[in-house]
This record gives C-alpha cells, sequence and structure tokens, in this order.
C-alpha cells in the first residue's frame, strides 16, 4: 500500500529555486486544503487560481499563500469576446492562468494531488525537480540507456555522438503519480484497484519524432519556450468530449518542441494522486476521445510545420490551419477547435504583448 | 559503494524458463570463473563458448555446465573462407556463437559480469528477466509514461490509442550495468571514478525512429526475428577499429526492427559489471569510431529500407549495399564491412538453411 507523505512539522523551504520567475497554476472548484500539505514546497511562490464552475462560490486558500485568483467573470472581463476559447466546467480552463501569468516557468498541479514519498520514505518536492528537469538540457536526438545523461552520476554512454551532447533546451517537465494512475475510463472500470507503486528514480527526454500521453495534473513548463502552445483546447460545458484537454496540448507541444528543436523530459518528480475520478462520469467525457483519438494521433505524427514557422506562434497557427483542413472531416467540433486555437493565440499577444518581453 | 550479489548456497532454479529454447553465447579469452556465480541461475541453459584469440589454449568451463566451445581453428574450419567475416582478437566474434545456435533465443553476456543486487539486496536473476521482456511485446508506435504497459502493475495511460495496444513482438531486449558504466573512453578518462549506483527498475521500449547504443555485454534477443541482424562487424585484429561491434549491430537492428515493425526493449534486467577497461587501450580503438560516428548516426537514421525488403535478410542485404554507397567515401573500411555483412548473410543462410527451420 502506497500512502502520502508526512509533510506536517517540515520547515518552509528557506532557498526555493526560481521563486520569483516562476507561477503555480491550479485550476479548482473547491477549497484548497490540499495545500496545506505542499506548505514547505510551494508556500514560497506565487500561485493563480483559476476558479471553475459557479463564481459566486468563495475558495478557501490556506493562510499564507500568496495568490491571485480568476473566476469566470474576470476571464469574461480580462478577454472579452475572445474569453470564448477558455473552457468552462473542465479543468482545461486552467490555461488561462498560463495565458496571465508574467513568469518565465509554470508549474500546474490539480488539488487532489498530494506529497509523495520517494522509496526512502523522504517527502519528494515536486516542484525541485520539475525545475531541475526544466534547467538541464534535454537529448531528443539520440537515446541514451542510462536515462538523463546530465543527472548527477550518469552521463551519455558509449556510443552516444559526441555532436549531440550540449543537447537542447528543455521546454517542458512531465512528472508522474503513485497510488492512482492516470488511467482512461475503460481501463479504471477493468482495473478498478491498481494502484502504481512503482517509483522508477529516472527522467528521460522523449525522442523527437514520438508523441506522448501528456498528463495536466503534475506539469512544468518554460512559458518562453512554448507557452503559446501550452492551449488545453475547448472541453467541458458546451462541448462534445472532456478529458482530452491535456493530450490535446500534449500532442500539439510535442509537434512544435520537435519542430523547433526543443526537448519534453518525462519521469521524475511523483505526487501522490489521492482520487480516482467516476469512471462512469469519465466513460462519457472520453467515448469520442477514444474514437477520435486513432485518427488524431496519425495526424499529428504526420504534421510537418514549414521552415517558415519559427516562433511558437507561427507554428501554432499553423497548427491550427492543418486542424481545420484535416480533422474538420472528422467531426465540426475540430472546425470551432481550429477557430479557437487562433483566438487563444490572439489572446496570448494581447496580454503578453511582443514589445514588454522582446519576444518576436 | 555498489556490490555484486552473494549467491554462494542459492539453490539452482529448478524450473528454468525456456531451457530448451535458448543458449547462452560467451566470447571469452579466459576461464569461465564469473559462471560459478551465476550457476543457480544459467546452469540448466546450453552454453555456446567462443574463444577468441589463441586456439591452443584451454579455457576452463566450471563443473556441471553443458557448453560447445569453438576457437579460431573450429570458425575457419565450419566456415571456410566465410570466416573472414567473424572478427579475431576482439569480442565481436560472438556473433559465430548466434550463427551456430539451432534455438530460437540467444542471450549473450560478458565475463567480467557478475549478478546484481536489487534495491532490496535480492539477487537479480537477468536470463530471467531477459525472457519476460522478450515474451511480451513491445509499444514503439506512442510513448507510455508509465514505462512497460505490459508489465505486472503496469498498463497504458489515458490517451494512449487503443488500437496500439496489442503491440509488436519483441526482438531484441536490452539489459543494463550497475557499477561500471558503459562508457566510451573520453569519459572514461575524464571520470575515472564514477560508478552507476542507481537501479532504475523499468523497462521500456525504444520508440521507432529513434536509435540507440546497443551494448553487447547484458543482451539477449530471439534469433528467429532478428538474428540475422546481429552482425557485430569486423572489429580486432587487421581493422581500423574497435568496440564499435555492438554498436554496429544495434543501429543495423534498429533500423531493421522499425522497418519490419518488431520491438526493442530496454531497461532491466542490470548485471554488475565488475572491471573497467583500459580508457587508453580503448581511446586507441575507439578513436575512429568517434568521429566515424558522427556520420554513420545519420546515415542510420535516414536509412529506409523498401517496401520489397521483408526478411531480415533481406533487409540487412539492402542495407550493405546503402552502406558501400553511403559510407565507403568516409573509408574503405566501409567498402570491406558493407561485403562482410553479405558474406556473414551467406554463411547464416548456410548454417541455417530455410527448409530446416520453416523460414524463409
Amino acid at each position: 500500500m502506497v500512502e502520502p507523505a508526512n509533510t506536517v512539522g517540515l520547515p518552509v523551504n528557506p532557498t526555493p529555486l526560481l521563486k520569483d520567475e516562476l507561477d503555480i497554476v491550479i485550476p479548482t472548484i473547491r477549497n484548497l486544503d490540499f495545500l496545506e500539505m505542499w506548505r514547505p514546497f510551494l508556500q514560497p511562490y506565487h500561485l493563480i487560481i483559476v476558479q471553475d464552475g459557479d463564481p459566486s462560490k468563495k475558495i478557501h486558500v490556506p493562510e499564507g499563500y500568496d495568490y491571485e485568483l480568476y473566476n469566470r467573470n474576470d476571464i469574461n472581463r480580462i478577454l472579452g469576446p475572445k474569453a470564448s476559447c477558455i473552457s468552462f466546467k473542465d479543468s482545461a480552463c486552467r490555461c488561462f492562468g498560463y495565458m496571465v501569468s508574467k513568469k518565465k516557468y509554470i508549474f500546474t498541479i490539480d488539488d487532489d494531488c498530494f506529497v509523495a514519498k520517494d522509496p526512502s520514505g523522504k517527502a519528494v518536492n515536486a516542484l525541485e525537480q520539475h525545475i531541475k528537469n526544466l534547467l538541464c538540457p534535454s537529448s531528443p536526438f539520440f537515446f541514451n540507456t542510462l536515462y538523463d545523461p546530465y543527472r548527477e552520476g550518469a552521463d551519455f554512454v558509449r556510443g552516444y555522438p559526441f555532436s549531440l551532447r550540449e543537447g537542447v533546451s528543455t521546454a517542458v517537465s512531465h512528472g508522474l503519480w503513485l497510488n492512482i494512475p492516470d488511467y482512461d475510463a475503460p481501463t479504471q472500470l477493468v482495473k478498478p484497484k491498481e494502484r502504481n507503486t512503482r517509483y522508477v528514480d529516472a527522467v528521460m527526454t522523449i525522442p523527437k519524432g514520438t508523441l506522448f500521453p501528456m498528463c495536466g495534473m503534475n506539469l512544468a513548463f518554460d512559458r518562453d519556450l512554448i507557452g503559446p502552445a501550452m492551449y488545453f483546447g475547448l472541453m467541458g460545458d458546451g462541448q462534445p468530449i472532456g478529458r482530452y484537454d491535456d493530450m490535446w496540448a500534449g500532442w500539439c507541444i510535442k509537434v512544435i518542441c520537435d519542430h523547433l528543436s526543443l526537448g519534453v523530459k518525462t519521469g521524475l518528480p511523483y505526487i501522490y494522486h489521492s482520487k480516482a475520478s467516476n469512471p462512469f462520469v469519465n466513460l462519457r467525457k472520453e467515448y469520442k476521445g477514444i474514437f477520435w483519438q486513432e485518427e488524431i494521433i496519425p495526424f499529428f505524427q504526420n504534421a510537418k510545420l514549414s521552415k517558415e514557422a519559427v516562433t511558437v506562434q507561427q507554428c501554432y497557427i499553423e497548427l491550427s490551419k492543418m486542424v481545420k483542413e484535416k480533422l474538420s472531416s472528422l467531426d465540426p467540433y475540430f472546425d470551432k477547435l481550429a477557430d479557437a486555437m487562433v483566438t487563444w493565440i490572439e489572446a496570448w499577444d494581447e496580454l503578453n504583448p511582443p514589445a514588454a518581453n522582446g519576444k518576436a
């Protein structure tokens, strides 16, 4: 039986990494009591809370945390008609937080994620590991059998080309989950009791040309490098699909990272995922995605961006055109989604004007 | 400090998996005392020992092991002029053992590899893990973030296409090393004291389209599926290069596995690698490979086999032609190597006539 760590009495980290360069984005519909447990690791950071659902509900944030909170009224006010690209009644709304952040790095975490223990029983500082992952390079062009070559005690093995050892910048750090694994509804239904108890002490780069299922539960990224592609799509209220928000973002960011020679890492850190969502509800949200993904994934596997696309925004706009052209035949939803992708970029650029951050 | 396991007193495995379907191939120039330690796990299996160097030297094999032994005179006698494709004074000679085996599976191990301990202190039965890896499918077309989805306690995560969950047959299982990592000479020189102490409890499929540095120290494969491509090239005596035998095989098998939709797994099992080879000697053997690989790897990354190549032999002959055409300009050695690749296939087919095993 795997259990969360006990962090009671642990002191708040006095020297948190990147304290002023990272925002923590949390989508929620309830009180954020789970932050009590994260206090030693997360309290020094600024939170961006995206309140989903009823805006009149008051969300309680534990004492001592510095935060800004946006509900649906705020989103509508800030984005105006462009607010249509932000999902409602779905945790996909979190990407609004990415957009309003002014920091270089984002860590996003679900409110049912607790602190995990490593095999020695020590509480895992997930954010610290994400930052390590983001600050050291990735190696997407050739596989290193001893996992992350930049980690202490490891290196590139014999036969690894020297010209590739400098690596590339890491744009995304994808963390994993102990206890409740991130399964789809059919797998949840078939294996209701399966728990992830295996702590795999590894970080690795997902090779270029390989797609992966990106989960938004425990995720960090470099906003400057990949932010505008971290759009979680149209899910929830009024949409025919749910639980594919992070998957959508994962497919898009991977194609763009491959095109721009940026790295995506997966593995450590683990969080403790406390509660399985209802598989019957999930099945209703997912079932279209389950058959659509059989066509969407080959679409992304074959998506080739042009040489002219040199910024994330340009790449994303190109992708949106391909979505419209190639996926609209699957369902009119994709026509709408392609438009929302464009709206998202317009809104992003409005809130993050190129002049202000010195980027194109 | 990481140490090998103590296997004294462990009983010999009474129900070894695939006992009559697997040969263990060991290249050596010395007495095989290291097999004492492996007795609980390896004694039930048949050994094929390929004696390198002076054929008049007598190799001692521990009591109780069933084996056949080939020295250079045997290789010359059996292959005649085709013996030219088998390296001399280099552990690349091991591939002769793959050729004379009549079994479906091969496990090959170096004579300086001892039994590793897992984090609980238990001796690792490396061969058993290799067999597990080979008997369950691979998933090369999409990345699974919880590693091998076929392993107990794991599965495909949310967002993994259902159409890909059946996987493909696993052709190769690449194991890792605790203690002395498999570093090249420059890295050995720079980090003489680095030891691998990290036991990563994972097996994973190397994605399609991604090359990896295959080490021959602790390797298993399905001879029926990939045997004819497991040629360790021309190394050692009379050749301008050494320590690239397994790398060469790894590049070739990966391109062919990708073409034929076969899987390559890496990760568990670990062996304990006891002794670092001399980095100065290694540098002399490796230095041409170190710059050649900068061109060879892009060559293999871009190698496209034709639809007509449907057997491993056909794929390998196509590859040999590409090597001759594209790499001979790098060095006349590759012209010779391309010819040796053809000779290897001829010798393989002579010793493994299609009629005898029912395969084309």
